[in-house]
């Protein structure tokens, strides 16, 4: 059986990482697509691990060859979806999750119709705005920029197939791998199963 | 937020009972619909928890005043599902799992488009033999109908949402909680808390 590519969006500081970290570690099934990006690697980032570090030249080959899912220009840098280790890790029966913004996961399920898309919500603003304040790495002005970001992607979670509600972890973890397992029981993906048998 | 409705099918044997009686005590917002029936209770049978049993007469007031969402006659003997009980339920939050041959799942379907069709399967109608042997309270011929019969269950498990396979009883226990997680989680029953909050 083939994997299944699962795509997280969801607010900046809404959790998305904890929950896929979790998720990952809890399943010997699941592996993580790792973004390509042109920008410059921060202390403690691993190549291949937090990115495909490459130049921006490699990366603008990387478009020109469709070597790519989705990718986006952000202050100054590319960053993007490299297709080939999607395609091997689902091809070995490994679904694949994944972290992309909003206007990437749509491009995404534009190309790749059967993928599955989870917009990971909080109930309240505010518990965002406390994960980021948390974090310390943020100026006011930063901050609300990514508040007003923040809202303006719950209002494209519509076109979504599933909202996790990250206001308790354990609970937003459960509903990922749940997720995860329901989609691999719909009818479309075992109906050869007994057609084979009967 | 209301319960949701979770129909069951699956050729006799296949486990099904075994399946929801797990998933039932597991949960503490789970019900299981009753069905009522017009036939003669059988010794250890309880009333108004293995089926309402009701009389003939009863029976068919209850289909002329609409008060059950299906019902078929089988040899001799009414079966069908009242539907005041299961729309209590939901309303109160709780979420309501049926096991109803396919006829009656499509019918419910039919009147209940949010209902959650789940087909429950082996994947080697062996396993289903050995289970109707284990039970002994089966004919050769009976056995022989009943497996027949399977044959064209499955054959119509295409209209169900979701494929429940029943090798391992604790995978497919998992499988159906994830399954009703899952649902829960969808676009659809969530979009609202994104939307009054943001």
């Amino acid at each position: 059986m083939k994997g299944k590519l699962f795509v997280l969006s969801g607010p900046s500081g809404v959790g998305k990482n904890t929950i896929l970290n979790r998720v990952i570690a809890a399943s010997d099934h699941v592996r993580y697509s790792v973004s390509a990006t042109s920008r410059q690697s921060r202390p403690g980032e691993v190549d291949g691990s937090s990115y495909y570090f490459v130049t921006r030249e490699r990366f603008e080959e990387m478009i020109a060859q469709d070597e790519l899912l989705e990718y986006a220009e952000y202050v100054g840098n590319y960053y993007g979806t490299p297709l080939a280790p999607i395609r091997e890790a689902m091809k070995n029966g490994f679904d694949v999750v994944m972290d992309v913004e909003v206007i990437g996961a749509k491009k995404i399920k534009a190309r790749v119709p059967d993928a599955v898309l989870v917009f990971v919500a909080a109930s309240s603003m505010d518990a965002v705005r406390q994960r980021l304040i948390a974090r310390g790495d943020v100026s006011p002005e930063a901050m609300e920029e990514r508040l007003k970001r923040a809202v303006w992607e719950c209002s494209q979670a519509e076109d979504y197939d599933y909202i996790v509600l990250n206001d308790d972890v354990e609970q937003a973890v459960r509903e990922l791998r749940a997720i995860m397992v329901a989609e691999k029981c719909k009818t479309v993906e075992r109906i050869h199963l007994l057609k084979e048998e009967f």
